[in-house]
């Protein structure tokens, strides 16, 4: 460790040239002592590829060869890691990974929609060829996540993992909230201001932040990453009217994702909850991300930070290549691969308490019948609000539940329309415990 | 990777069994499973020792072998790892750690008052003898801040490190602003429930806190740790009627450590300070810990959890543990010792805006007097407010200034008194920007 500089460099081949890859490139061209001086060596870049050859990049490439494919890159002699940063749950992406592995080269990526369908195949692999396969990246951007469940809380059971993990649905929720606009209204801002990935439902639709999900839990509870066993749903129904009604009861809605293993199996599921406004997760506003841990021992751990956006990003893509530089080889998700369970996937069962919010007609008698549904659900009312008229027929009621199943609630849900006097569809959402 | 288990243990001897060592013990105990699952070899406790051997504690550690002092188990054949949890800056924990890596072995640490004082000298013996010596339950309990700032953020120059790290403090204001009470009124509280070490001086003096923030100086700017240079102000000061006059103007005060590299030197102060209330720092309550890392490619990253007790402690002793058993060794401030640089302290002269409080005769021209003093400091006024009397002949002031020079200040300090219109001393605080 005291020891003098290595004279040889970690050599690296970057795939892909997009927001990350130009950050790493830049990093590694800025603090190449800094890089030195922490790792022991210096860290150099060997070859590089991208789609485009002639776009232009805000980076000076001419001191690495150019390959014109990631294959090339992933096999190359003079290339000791990998640098995926080419995206896709599959094609090249996966390709090029398995290629460098089998060529005896370590893998540093970003993939989280990669490692969330096929991650437990690559950390197979990967360790069977005794490679490391690092994704820091992956999860939360810059916030150091996967290091900290791997390695700082290894000494802890954990309970429960949650986050807020989409930072362009925390704006679009925020912004509704602070604007007063509508969904609609905002997602097309987003959409203007480039938040949006091509796909917008992998963000909207909660899908980008179930995949970052998926590897927490498999890290979490040291099983195989089940991305199909997320319950997901994304904020296209939140409205703004729930926005406004759940800040009256002091709570904030967010996209919220929660792991844990019950006695039933593992339950994981990414969904818009209500938490509270003053609490951490409902104090996080716009792009920046937040990570929850509870640890038998350790208790609540927060991380907060930047979840996107190439310094972040590529900080923590330097992380992992830092690692790998100083010689620490670490099972993929923390154990290895071979050791990992495939868990029972669970239906969310943990009772909670639900927020509800029922459009009723202006009739005398509308809510004993709503208040009969919920008690023959086995429901019990924390707080009840009845607003002034909405519209002429029509009146807004909204119920705050003591800790109750879910399944009580789809009773209560599927039940309540049948009173005949509701005047739109019952909204439910629940209120996570933080 | 995927080899199976190592047959050999990690043989642990653990110097001192008070809170943090039995909480060490019960996880060994509780965790052995999970322990070799994630390290690749069993952990086992061979020896411990502590001042009384008879004393009542609440772990079976019948299996492991007694021994009288500290230094017998430093030197003793049968350990791995030396985990010194016996505590002080000098003594015992000193000697034992210097006899444990000079017999070979690994040490692991939560000593915060040894390492800020003799943190340089024992990195160069550990690094010059090829061991390692682990401290992440030295700073701020179970938050993971020594492996983020050594390991993930190992890519990013850092720009300011700033956190509170003494619950006891943090306890203690929070107290007084919830309850209303003096800052004598809550110390004697937070001494009946055991939350002040024996020497209460160590906690609200800001020294435990200050020796924190010399470890996380050292790390973050690449500098050898230096506790004497670190500007120390304790909340002894602190008073219910600035707390107040604080959270009126929207702030909450905090013992707040802040260190950052200037082109003057490395500045390091621990004092109480002004923070937003609606920021993450603000929202601290109790006896939580935060620590906020300010790096030039990854932002702003927060980091929240306990900052002491049993299990958040023992679960930070239990990483450096882990990862010493999955054979990964790390220069002690996260680059070899001898490539620390002797850092130029310099004092607080990054501008800040500032919080005054300042009890005026209730006379004609008092105002203007105190205005022209501050314009002749060059200060310009931001906010200011003036109270209806607090006692017949004084009329309470607030100022919160633009962003000026703590040189400013001591000279508007200096020179309010000789205007004769204040009726007791000027109070100042400074409003660290978050």
């Amino acid at each position: 460790m005291s020891s003098p500089l290595r004279p040889d460099p970690l050599r690296l081949g970057i795939a892909g040239l997009g927001t990350v890859g130009i950050g790493v490139v830049k990093i590694v061209q800025k603090h190449a002592d800094l890089l030195a001086r922490r790792t022991g060596r210096p860290v150099a870049i060997t070859a590089i590829c991208a789609r485009d050859r002639r776009k232009n990049r805000d980076a000076d490439l001419s001191g690495y060869r150019w390959e014109d494919d990631a294959m090339a890159i992933a096999t190359a002699d003079d290339v000791d890691v990998f640098v995926e940063l080419v995206g896709g749950d599959s094609g090249i992406a996966k390709d090029s990974i398995e290629a460098a592995l089998k060529s005896g080269k370590d893998v540093v990526t970003a993939n989280k929609a990669l490692l969330a369908v096929h991650g437990q195949a690559l950390a197979e692999l990967a360790e069977s060829l005794g490679r490391t396969l690092r994704f820091e990246a992956a999860v939360a951007g810059g916030i150091p996540v996967i290091k900290t469940m791997t390695e700082s809380l290894a000494g802890n059971e954990i309970r429960r993992v949650m986050g807020v993990m989409n930072g362009t649905c925390n704006y679009i929720l925020t912004r509704m909230e602070s604007a007063g606009l509508p969904y609609e209204a905002v997602f097309e801002e987003a959409r203007q201001l480039g938040y949006l990935e091509a796909d917008p439902t992998l963000d909207v639709g909660g899908i980008d932040a179930g995949h970052k999900l998926a590897i927490l839990s498999a890290i979490a509870f040291g099983t195989q990453v089940n991305f199909d066993a997320v319950e997901i749903e994304g904020i296209e129904r939140v409205s703004i009217d729930d926005i406004r009604r759940a800040a009256d009861m002091g709570y904030r809605i967010k996209l919220l994702g929660v792991a844990q293993m019950t006695p039933r199996g593992l339950e994981q599921r990414m969904s818009p909850c209500l938490v509270p406004a003053d609490s951490p997760l409902g104090q996080l506003m716009g792009g920046t991300n937040m990570v929850v841990v509870e640890g038998d021992s350790v208790g609540q751990i927060v991380l907060r930070g930047a979840g996107a956006g190439e310094g972040p990003t590529a900080s923590a893509v330097l992380s992992d290549i830092v690692e790998i530089a100083r010689g620490v080889r670490l099972p993929v998700f923390g154990q290895p691969a071979g050791t990992l369970k495939a868990a029972q996937p669970a239906r969310t069962a943990v009772p909670a308490a639900y927020y509800m919010r029922l459009d009723l007609q202006d009739k005398p008698g509308a809510l004993a019948k709503v208040a009969t549904v919920l008690g023959d659900a086995g429901i019990s009312i924390d707080r009840m609000r009845q607003y002034g008229q909405h519209s002429p027929e029509s009146v807004p009621v909204l119920v705050v539940t003591h800790k109750t199943t879910p399944e009580a609630i789809d009773f209560a849900i599927e039940a309540l329309p049948r009173t005949g006097v509701l005047v739109s569809a019952p909204v439910e959402l629940r209120i996570e415990e933080v």
